[in-house]
């Protein structure tokens, strides 16, 4: 077992670096706040015997080498970086959930055949710098990675440029390293586990997702002096398009989710009429079919409606996964680390996206999930046990122990 | 008669400061821009023989004697600040024209009884910093200066300190002056002169407005594993209050407009559901009873939509004024001068709020319009021709003229 209040002290350590607003997290990828939150990870990493590794898309890569030097490593981790308005368990807790599970098996002296690596994702989130789950998907070769170093924030500052500036750009090949598995704990963010009282969700499946960004392009004019007929509202454009978004999810519930996070409109000046309005449509779920439906109803719905309003439109895809089968064996190893010590379970099929979903595509790879409060995610107000904690970190801990083998 | 091209230059020279992206500009208020612009119309006064003073809230006055020294001077002007994505004639034209009249008196050796003094009033467009027309509303009495002082930007900078950053925060006292008269000359920013084939507009009347802040508040929430009935989308919220202003204006069609400009959603990431959206909807009408009927229509509405949706709503007012009579003799004056210079003209109620609105709360006031092309304003491709120009300076003039007694 592993110590859950040691598990917890190190959670709340971490949430001091990057702390928000309403007693969570602002520790986006790539601040100054994330170049912190990875320095304490190394140190505890160093602290608990780990060869910390970086490759050049900043990953980290912290290694206990194993007893049989031919054997690949069994990988575990998740990400440290945070929404702007994020939760102290998202991510965090499946990286400082992997370090534990290290500090533990130190304490009991237990050593493995197969070397365990704990890993910081770079940029999972997505918000800072689109698509989410960046550096993961470069090291799957789903992405390349001169178009990661290109992407650019809001304020158009280049990914690659900002990792140089925080200091850890690495000198490893991005991709370069083989895993004999991959195991991800994370916090479930939706209410499922909570409500049916399981300790644990047995994560078989991962929903896909869709991420639409739309510009509509109307005319900038005078709120006062422009007629009613005359006028180009692209805001206005945007709002039916936001309707059509939730129609659209609806008309396929409960097997799929739809709303726009992103809103932009220009020049967004209270006496403008707004000649542009850009928006991101996140859809989802489980089934892939679902989602060419809902991306093509959208762009057949948006171009009707913007033609109606004498307004433009233009999609652009700025990210999106189909739906993950996780492996058979490595979901099996969670189960039975489940079973094995007692927790109730149950199996379930992740709704958010997650770097274990693009690690899938070159290793075995599962998740353990643990319960959260009111399934309340992407939120500051973000919450979870202890004994969760403790209970998704001790069958990380059992299942990477069956698959690296004692 | 005025010089059209001497006009016409100036309005060039001065629209290369603080330039746009598409050939406009964006001399937003208390910019360095604004600075620049300031700097360059004190110039041109001191050069026309023109004494400066220059008031508390940046309001600029430059003075020609009259013969009469017991006499209370005719002012004009307007603004010279712009909207993020502005014309070079919104504001400008009134006080670019002014000065073009006292070059033209100069030049023909024109005394007046009364004193000229051309006026730059500062923040009239009102995107920096809500509402608009807020130093002619201060001069008038409307406001309170150190409320003014007050009000923020979209940065949290303070009106006051930027105005002493910019360094045109004066010493006379804001709205001591007492005027004999006050006229602006304006581009129209609507349709209907250049449709009707018109050379000038006489300002009867000027529209009211009303700006509401709506602030919906949900909750923040993942995108991807928050189901659909446990969702609080406030800019789903906002999107059918969005769709409720249309109705509501196009209900007093056409003797009312409606539409947001500003709008805001929070934490504005692609994978959060936003728990907050906050927007301002702009009505205006020429009628005060429908202003008051489309307010109490978008409250009642939107705590519906709400409500609905297990979303709060608050509403604040940021802005407005009731429709404006401009005075009878400063109107027939205009409507003499065009007569008289065989101008052709048409009564015209202003859709968009200027300085004159407030003025005309403590001095006899009108206004003289000018067609635009397409009506378009509050946009950078907002044009003009010289002649429009011409004819609305010389008009102005002549009005100005006949008010002051040579
Ligand atoms: N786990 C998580 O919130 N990842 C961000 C990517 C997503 O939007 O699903
Ligand atoms: N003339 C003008 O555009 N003024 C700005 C105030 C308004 O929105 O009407």
């Amino acid at each position: 077992r592993i110590d859950g209040d040691r598990l917890w002290d190190s959670l709340m350590e971490m949430a001091k670096i990057g702390p928000g607003v309403a007693g969570g997290n602002n520790r986006q990828t790539l601040t100054d706040a994330d170049a912190e939150g990875r320095a304490l990870f190394q140190r505890w990493c160093e602290d608990a015997g780990l060869s910390m590794g970086v490759d050049s898309m900043g990953n980290m890569f912290a290694t206990r080498e194993g007893t049989d030097p031919d054997a690949l490593p069994v990988y575990v981790g998740s990400h440290l970086d945070t929404q702007p308005t994020g939760g102290k368990y998202d991510g965090v807790l499946g990286v400082l959930g992997g370090l534990e599970i290290i500090r533990t098996m130190n304490d009991l002296g237990i050593r493995t055949k197969h070397p365990i690596v704990v890993t910081n994702w770079t940029n999972e989130e997505g918000t800072r710098f689109a698509p989410a789950m960046l550096a993961s998907g470069v090291f799957a070769g789903v992405h390349d990675e001169q178009w990661a170093y290109d992407r650019v924030d809001a304020e158009g500052k280049r990914f690659g440029d900002e990792l140089e500036r925080i200091g850890w750009r690495g000198s490893e090949k991005v991709g370069a390293r083989k895993m004999h598995a991959f195991f991800e704990l994370h916090i479930e963010q939706g209410p499922i586990l909570e409500a049916e009282e399981k300790d644990v969700g047995v994560v078989t499946h991962g929903q896909g997702l869709s991420w639409t960004q739309v510009t509509i392009t109307g005319k900038d004019a005078h709120t006062g002096s422009t007629p009613m007929p005359m006028r180009k509202n692209a805001a206005l454009g945007m709002a039916r398009v936001l309707e059509l978004v939730e129609e659209i999810a609806l008309s396929h519930a409960p097997h799929a989710v739809g709303a726009a996070g992103h809103i932009d409109v220009y020049p967004n000046s209270r006496n403008v009429i707004p000649g542009k309005a850009v928006f991101t449509v996140d859809f989802r779920s489980p089934e892939l079919a679902v989602i060419k439906d809902m991306e093509a109803r959208l762009r057949a719905g948006a171009e009707k409606i913007c033609a109606d309003m004498g307004l433009e439109v233009a999609f652009e895809k700025v990210g999106g996964f189909d739906p993950v089968e996780f492996d058979p064996d490595c979901v099996q190893a969670v189960r039975d680390a489940a079973e094995r010590l007692g927790y109730s379970h149950r199996e379930i099929v992740s709704g958010a996206g997650h770097d274990a979903c693009w690690i899938n595509q070159v290793a075995p790879a599962a998740m353990v999930m643990c319960p959260c409060v009111d399934g309340l995610s992407h939120n500051e107000a973000e919450e979870i046990t202890r004994d969760w904690a403790r209970a998704g970190a001790d069958v990380l801990m059992h299942a990477v122990l069956e698959t690296a083998e004692i």
